[in-house]
């Protein structure tokens, strides 16, 4: 499709709902669509409401009330309908692939118990099995390759346990109450925090500190408006530490069970250097993970 | 403010915006409102876009092409102007007083650290000050003088380390994929995850078992769709455990930082029955808490 050919909604035909989020004001449909003329190729159709404009006199036409009580009131209201007012944006990929089906589709998530046992049986060799390609995005932004001008900060290269620090892509580099760094290791020695131990705690360290000082001197972000975290698992085995502002709530990623407080690891490593090796981890799992199916099974013979 | 009197957004002056979130298409406002023809009171007014319509043919009566790409193409819509389909819903709150305003207001979060020697100083402190009458509902469930009908599991009597279940409050009662239990122990003992050491392994467990065994039975869910956390701070000082449908997915309280997985903590304490008294705790806390203040001052001399 050229961006000559404005794609054509009423040529859409609805085969099923992907997913919807009603907190989020969102639905994601399936279906299908005929192309410069050929045969029906499937489409996802990603609706979400638009943002609330912004709020003058006239801002609602018209209101009805649905309830009141003491000193609360519902009301329904209707907006004054212009052009320069959407009600919707409309997402769509077309043709869309199996993998982008897989990927719009609402996930169930399970909650696994990882014993060391199970670490060394499923997990490990799940890890070992990726090819060195799967990271060659991150070896090549190490070696300087790529994003070597968005990089805010780099180790001496004779540092032992070095890391460098540069925006995370989901960041939009301007919002301040959403800014996402991320902290990578220099070494791909340490593929996820069950390989951390006591002997880590000083790069653990020091990347808060360097997160702390960049995200202040460029941002005047406090230390304390920075929430640090680490993913387990990850979505890749190269050691890598999410630095959010404080205030950004909501991000999937956060929630416990996949996101670990680096000062909560930093307390744990310095109290027992092999506790993260001997720690029983829970976390999510969604059906679409290559471990959930092993891990479901293992769990019924913990 | 009478039912019979309906609410009249036209009357309405803005003051200033007191939140919002493009994420929930929400946005909160401060104003003033004459009732009854009295002088201005102070109003809040809270906005959201309404759910989306079920997707039919007519749904977008209009769209205009903003971007294609390859197989990406993003549109505005505009949905047909119906009597029953509402852009948005209002809240108001009228007279709002100083709690409703601060309750409403956005709240900056703060990263802060307890290490054992400040929650000696700062935090248990602070619990120790808490009258009885804060917990007072919890010790009616306790007791069987409230909310008796509702729970969904007791321990005998003479159990040590008792506990009960039943539904969160915040709960529908209805919605399987927003399923929130809450598990609460019968002694006020323990205050929070900070008081449990070994001895309380066997609670934990046994809180975990039944409710494994709780949601299985009513409502047919499996020990993995469920995620059991506690909160670090808490809301209120008598230990208690979230229980929650593993595919409940953004709520904010089950952010890392406040949220720890019930697994997590039954196998810290298996390595060291005293590391929650050891460990040091990052978390966050809103600038509204009581603790905000005193625990950033705090964080200067560590």
């Amino acid at each position: 499709m050229t961006s000559s050919e404005a794609y054509n909604l009423r040529d859409f035909v609805f085969e099923k709902i992907l997913n919807e989020d009603p907190l989020l004001h969102t639905v994601t449909l399936l279906g299908t669509q005929k192309i410069n003329g050929s045969e029906n190729v499937p489409a996802i159709i990603r609706i979400e409401k638009t943002a609330l404009p912004v709020f003058t006199d006239g801002f609602v036409e018209r209101s009805e009330l649905i309830e009141s009580t003491d000193i609360y009131t519902w009301l329904f209201g209707w907006l004054p309908k212009s052009d320069d007012n959407p009600d919707v944006k409309i997402n769509v990929i077309c043709p869309a692939t199996e993998t982008h089906i897989r990927k719009y589709s609402a996930q169930k998530f399970h909650i696994v118990r990882e014993t060391p046992a199970l670490y060394e049986r499923i997990v490990k060799p799940y890890i070992d099995a990726f090819p060195a390609s799967r990271t060659q995005w991150v070896e090549d932004i190490i070696a300087g390759r790529s994003e070597a001008s968005k990089v805010l900060f780099r180790s001496p290269p004779d540092t032992s346990n070095g890391f460098l620090i540069l925006p995370d892509m989901k960041w939009d580099l301007v919002t301040v109450n959403s800014l996402y760094l991320v902290a990578i290791s220099l070494t791909s020695e340490v593929r996820s925090l069950r390989d951390l131990t006591s002997g880590h705690v000083p790069m653990l360290k020091s990347i808060k500190g360097e997160a702390e000082r960049i995200a202040g001197a460029k941002w005047g972000l406090k230390a304390t408006e920075l929430r640090l975290f680490v993913h387990y698992q990850p979505s890749y085995y190269h050691f890598h530490v999410h630095i959010v502002n404080s205030n950004y709530t909501g991000l999937q990623g956060m929630s416990t069970g996949q996101a670990h407080m680096l000062d909560d690891l930093i307390s744990l490593l310095e109290l027992d250097g092999a506790l993260l090796q001997k720690m029983t981890l829970a976390y999510a799992l969604g059906e679409n993970h290559a471990l959930c199916t092993p891990m479901l099974e293992a769990q019924i013979t913990l």
